[in-house]
Parts: structure tokens; sequence; C-alpha cells
């Protein structure tokens, strides 16, 4: 996960955040609770998603731009891929392109089921790269779990049309959760552990908890992965003052106006100024 | 770019097809049927997609770039925008950028429309991008009709998911098309007929017929844009011979392997080899 040693203390580091869209708002979020004495910039790279469908080789590339504007031009200190998509794919390439310590959300994700699960036998649930990647099955298999992974390309469009306590999206999560479930079986696995393998899926969270197997635990990947942030980089940072807020800056490559209405939703508290940057391409 | 430019011929000139992904292969199967003597080459920039959710200035940029790639590289003597987010927002732009005809879909999809209605009140459904252009009810008005637009969102994920005769499929455009009457009622609205302004729709035009009001006509704009491709283009080709297979050549910006396996269900038949090339970004 640390690509380099870590930087010189300070007052006031930055946490450099990245997405595909805004839905890593659901990591900032957690981030922002925990450390909120951090200074925080945030890249969406929304003139480009999604990232789900798109191939390894575009993704890193896409992934390495968003990263170097962070480091080089906002001085971010330490860096979380907030987008699964990118952490299952481009990890190394950021790493390799960037002198800070890179924190993806698979392998804090992967650490928690560890934890919740007493069968050692883990769902997740992703987008199609995610999946297709396999990283969360490498990561669950390197810490002694078996992990069976399912793609469900239909709730980031569910989700990002708003449509989150929707009896249409329960319906089709019991779809994805019940072909999930057969596979599951015939694997002759036990699960007990549901990972949530894509940042938007905590806005639907309540819908998958009814809908998962009674005994299952929901691990949400975003909380997982702001608490292994807060291990690896907390004691970098003075102590919080009581009802500190942090500081808070977002860019995006596109649809400016989309990432502030709807990514309140994401960050439970409004965005305010997104401001519009240019990656290339 | 993977391909060397193919010299224009007389007998057989090229129709330059884009779409920003493989949705356009509808426009596509509808005018090969109708101009099987023409030689084709597609371009999908699926690197890149989807544009519905991209601003006007990004897209037109998206969109030159293909269209140059056709005529520069491929020797296009025409060009089909079959994207309706493209020919809403980059026609102009595009028409610029190229010294060929350029056809949009919007046009002839306003046109089928006009012939269609008696009440003079049209329905029109699209992705969130090409709603907001209201470049259908900038056609329609033009033409004499009043138009209510539509974004529905969730209908490309679905179509692309395979769910193109799920119960959730009719469950979503249940919902879509009930807000719209209800938008077109409030309105004094008597409309006859619906527009599907998206190349995806097609493939659940069963779907949609089910749901519709009775009486009410849907109007397919990849069938209008082959038909007035027939009529501004036909001429300049050669009759065809009994039996005539189009020429077909696919490329694209990313994901290959998907495009081939996906492309069949709008193209009618398998597509084949799909080569992949770069346009920057």
């Amino acid at each position: 996960m640390t690509s380099a040693p870590l930087p010189p203390n300070s007052q006031t580091p930055t946490i450099g955040v990245f997405d595909s869209g805004f839905g890593g708002l659901t990591v900032l979020r957690a981030l922002a609770e925990r450390l909120p004495q951090a200074r925080y910039a945030f890249v969406g790279d929304t003139a480009r998603l999604p990232y789900g469908s798109k191939s390894r080789r575009t993704i890193a590339r896409y992934a390495v731009q968003s990263a170097q504007f962070l480091v080089r031009e906002q001085g971010a200190e330490f860096l979380v891929i907030a987008c699964n998509t990118a952490s299952a794919l481009a990890l190394d390439a950021i790493q390799d392109a960037v002198p800070v310590p890179v924190l993806g959300v698979i392998q804090p994700g992967a650490q928690a089921a560890r934890a919740a699960s007493h069968s050692g036998d883990v769902l997740v649930i992703a987008t199609d790269a995610t999946v297709h990647s396999h990283a969360y099955s490498a990561a669950c298999q390197a810490l002694g779990l078996r992990a069976i992974e399912k793609a469900c390309p239909l709730l980031v469009p569910l989700v990002e049309e708003g449509w989150t306590s929707h009896p249409v999206t329960s319906e089709v999560i019991e779809v994805y959760l019940n072909e999930l479930r057969a596979q599951a079986a015939s694997a002759g696995f036990r699960p007990d552990t549901l990972v949530l393998g894509c940042t938007h899926y905590p806005l639907i969270r309540p819908l998958i908890e009814q809908a998962v197997t009674p005994g299952v635990r929901v691990i949400d990947s975003a909380e997982s992965t702001a608490e292994t942030a807060l291990a690896m980089f907390g004691s970098h940072f003075a102590p919080a003052l009581p009802g500190q807020k942090p500081e808070l800056h977002f860019y995006a490559t596109d649809s400016i106006e989309k990432f502030e209405r709807l990514g309140s939703h994401f960050l439970g508290r409004p965005v305010g100024k997104v401001h519009l940057i240019d990656l290339g391409g």
C-alpha cells in the first residue's frame, strides 16, 4: 500500500482523494469524520467516467493524470484512491507515478471482511471492471478468505437517478443477490459477509441490508478505507480541535453542475464550489 | 491509428457512421438494409462513453475527432452521426470540421414524428444530455409540432445489462412513461406520437410499445435516419446487386471485446473484428 517514505510532518498536510466521479465522496465523508484536521483536495474525473467499463490501460492512464494533479498542483502528501475500479486496475501505476503514500479501497475492504467473517467465505458486489480484475478475490485470498464476486452494473445508474429507496432498486438488488447466492451455493460457500465494492453502494446500504440473508454482515469499503487511512496517516496530523471542520476543495473534469447537485448526497452535506480542471483527453 | 486510409472509390463510396458507443449500430443496421451497396466505416468512441452525462464542449471535441478519423483516415464521403447526444450537441461543430455532408438523428426523428402525428403533440424519450439540449423540441417546433422531452437515464444501462425483456425494465419504462404522461396532461398536450430519441431504445421497443397509451405511435429515429440517408445519399451509389452484403468496418477507442460481444444485439448479426484506434485523450 505504501510506495514511498512518509513526508515530513506538517500542521495541515493535504490528503488527495481521487475518483472517476463523485461516488468517492462517500470515502471523503468517512475520512473527514475521522480526520477533520486535514486539508482535502478531491478530484472527480467526470469527463471520462465511468471507469467501470474501460480497459486497464485506459484506466491507468486516466488515474495517473489525476494522481499527478493532486500531488503536483495541490501538494497532496497522501493519496486515497476512492474508486474501486482504479484501485483494482491502476494502484501499481499510481504508486509508480507519484512519490507519496497511496491507499486504495480494495485492501481495507478485504481486511474488514477478514475481521468480520467467521466462515471465511465472503461475497463481493462491485462494477464490471472491478469484478473482472478479481482484485477483491486476490486480496481476500491473501488473507485466507474465499471470495465470490458479482458485477452489478445497474446499481450505479440507479443511485445516480436518485432511486436510492425505490422499489425497483430493491428488485434489482434482489435479482443480483439471488444470482450471487445461487453461485455461492453451487460452489459450496457458506458466506457470512458481503463487501460493498463500489463507492456508490453506501447510498443504498439500507436496501442491501434488507435483501441479504439474515446473519450476513455488510462491509462498507468506504468506512474501512477511512479507518485504514487514520491508522496510516493519522500520526502526521496535529490533534483535531473540538468541532473542527475539514478544509475541502473540489475539482472535476466536467459536469460541474451535476457534481455540485448530486455530490451532496454522497458527502452528506452541500459540496459548494467545484472547480473545473482539464487533465487532457 | 492502426488503419491506413482507403482511396475513395466512386463505385462504392464510404458512409462513415459514428456513435459514442455501439448503440449506433441500430442506425448502421437500418442503413445497411437500405443501402447494402455502400462501404461502411463505424467508429464507437467507447473509451469516452457515455456522452449523455458530459458537457457540450467536451462532446463536441470528442465527436469532431471521430468525424475527422472517418473522413481523413477512412475516406468517408458521407457522415451519419448515429448518436442522439452528439447530434443534439455537436452537429454544427462536426459540419464545420469536415468537408462532407453530415446527417444527425434528431432532424429525421422530428420529421418522422411530423408525418405520424395528427394532434401535433409529440413525446420524446432520450438521455439526459439530449433532453437538456432541447434539440428535439427545437426540431419539432420548427416543423409546427409541440414536444415534451423526458430523460430516461436507466434505459441504456438496462439494455447494456441485457435485460431487454426483463420485468424490471418494463417497470422502469412504466415509471418513466407515467411521469411523462402526467407532465403532458398538466401541459394540456394530447400526444399521439412517441419518439425513441436514443439508439439503444430500439432493443426495448416491444416493451415500450406495450407501455404506451393505446393509439400512440412509436417512432424509431434509427429507422427515420436511414430513410433520410437513403434520400440524401442514395443517388451517389450504383444500384445494389441482388443479395448484396454491405462491406462493414468497425473501429472503437476501447473495450473491443465488449463491443464484439454486445454489438451483435444492436447490429442484428455478428460484428466480427473490431479494430482499436487511439483518438487521443
